[in-house]
């Protein structure tokens, strides 16, 4: 079967976005806020938001289940506070659940995390535990940067973040790496931010000894792991320089993802990196929505570049379209295996 | 002949480390701080710190002339205030005239520029004409976050950055994107911040009509583009999504250079971005110094990952190596053409 790792609930209803704005502007003053109960979603909604979006391009392109998530760009962790995102992210992980439940053979669900800036990430583990032990969710979003693109809080290797990363082994699910929207006028959110936070991910990575203190700990760093394919030799010669372990030793611990829209960027990730360490993602619908003028196809459409890497086996692509997915995120494999799959 | 694009003088002598650093203690109290006289360095030790390195490798790696800047993370514009950045620039600058004075054939000067968080960029502008106009550099490094890591200044595309712009078109030289040091412990220096800031650049540049309003205005990317070829796609379908004009509209202006640390990246780069707008550059002795145990070699030799791209034609290569940088530094041209080069 064929698992997109990385899709996010763009198509969402456009009254969970008008809900957020009123969230927002009173998130100094809750109380005057919307209600949770304020948000009326019907099934049908959902159904024909994802029945002419996701689900649509996923049964076209030839895909069977795509790992699902809030959208990334409105995790938006830098505005109001730490309340205003636990009940955004509740009423974020509620609906990605119930997409899930009207479509439990397509969709797979990934939580948002509550984040925010300053605030210890252990604030976040009473989410995660509800999603995960309570709603079935085989994953979450964890976003490296929660000030939106000024970069305050520590990196993620300090230990200010081990007591999610606790919580993340014992439920034994793994992370995207994922920044949300940007604030920052420097970075564009998904031209610049999305790409940046990648990089500076796995740079923290090889710099600290996470995984010797987490040695089940699991990262999937999206959009083909931003720059750092393309700088392989870059990265190995900076792990030699400063005495740091091999690249090698961090590749039971980080997988990317297939988010490089075009042939030659997937052809130069699966030839770089591992394929036990490359999960299929397109993040479709997301970033880039058009098709290539000049082939007429999505630009997100990567399945048609994995499936066009020749070097890559028959066993390679069972990899990098199930395999790697179903041994990153054993709940999901477990779910799959209760059903016959 | 072949011309390296990107070299800083990382093998200054030890005495220029510790002048700067007495400058900095005193940078509130300039008074009480060392004077640009209390820095002496012989002739003789510029020739030891360039014949025991960038011009030993220079030669053994066969290229002929390095386009030479101060250190680039040294630059550090986040350190002192705007007069401490006004007489580190003078001091680095004046240290690169020497290396290039002694060696006229084989370095070429490029100026470091005294930028200071929140300070208007044409303030560089009388440092700029004294090295261009008296001293014949080159070209200049811009730091498109003097800030260190936190990005507080606008983007590269706001308008307070047009008078240095109207003074670069002025002079006709280029400016290479160059971050320095990052003081935020999110970004290390060489393994995110560089690539992070060459690829925020670029979407900086794809988003704004900076080249309209400056037709001739030409900047280097350095480092391979930071994560841009890798991602072309993602830029080519984010271009049309936002409705902004095709890459192919900053090609006039916007070029790359070849420092990616590996041939698989490198092949890339020469495959993805059209020959005309790749110069040759290696950064050596920079951000990887060691030698890549699989093969010997060193990782930042990217002259042998240039040759080893069969794609090339002898047309091709003689662009990247040594007619893309004559066209882009046109002030270089006049100069090897004065010497009959």
């Amino acid at each position: 079967m064929i698992i997109d790792c990385h899709g996010h609930f763009t198509t969402a209803p456009r009254t969970l976005h008008a809900w957020r704005e009123k969230q927002l502007a009173s998130a100094d003053n809750p109380a005057n806020g919307p209600k949770v109960s304020d948000l009326s979603i019907s099934d049908d909604e959902i159904r024909k938001a994802v029945e002419g979006g996701q689900l649509k391009l996923q049964k076209e392109r030839g895909g069977d289940l795509t790992i699902f998530s809030p959208i990334a760009g409105q995790m938006a962790h830098h505005l109001g506070n730490e309340q205003t995102s636990l009940v955004w992210a509740q009423v974020c992980n509620d609906l990605i659940n119930r997409v899930c439940q009207l479509f439990p053979d397509n969709f797979a669900p990934v939580c948002q995390l509550p984040q925010s800036p300053g605030v210890p990430p252990r604030n976040c583990i009473p989410e995660l535990r509800r999603c995960v032990e309570e709603l079935g969710f085989v994953g979450c979003n964890l976003n490296p940067d929660p000030s939106g693109g000024y970069w305050k809080d520590p990196p993620l290797t300090d230990r200010r973040w081990y007591p999610l990363y606790e919580e993340l082994v014992r439920l034994d699910v793994p992370a995207m790496v994922h920044v949300s929207s940007s604030c920052n006028p420097c970075f564009h959110g998904t031209g610049a931010h999305y790409i940046n936070g990648d990089t500076t991910a796995f740079m923290q990575f090889l710099l600290a000894d996470i995984f010797k203190d987490f040695p089940t700990l699991r990262f999937i760093i999206p959009h083909g792991g931003g720059a750092v394919p393309y700088h392989w030799g870059r990265y190995r010669g900076l792990a030699l320089d400063l005495k740091r372990p091999p690249l090698e030793s961090l590749l039971s611990n980080v997988f990317f993802d297939t988010c490089v829209y075009h042939y030659p960027g997937v052809e130069l990730l699966t030839r770089i990196v591992p394929v036990d360490n490359i999960l299929f993602g397109s993040e479709m619908i997301g970033a880039v929505r058009g098709r290539d003028p000049e082939t007429g196809e999505y630009f997100d459409d990567t399945k048609k570049y994995v499936d066009a890497c020749r070097h890559l086996s028959t066993e390679d692509c069972r990899k990098i379209f199930e395999g790697n997915a179903r041994r990153v995120y054993p709940r999901l494999d477990a779910q799959l295996k209760k059903r016959g799959k």
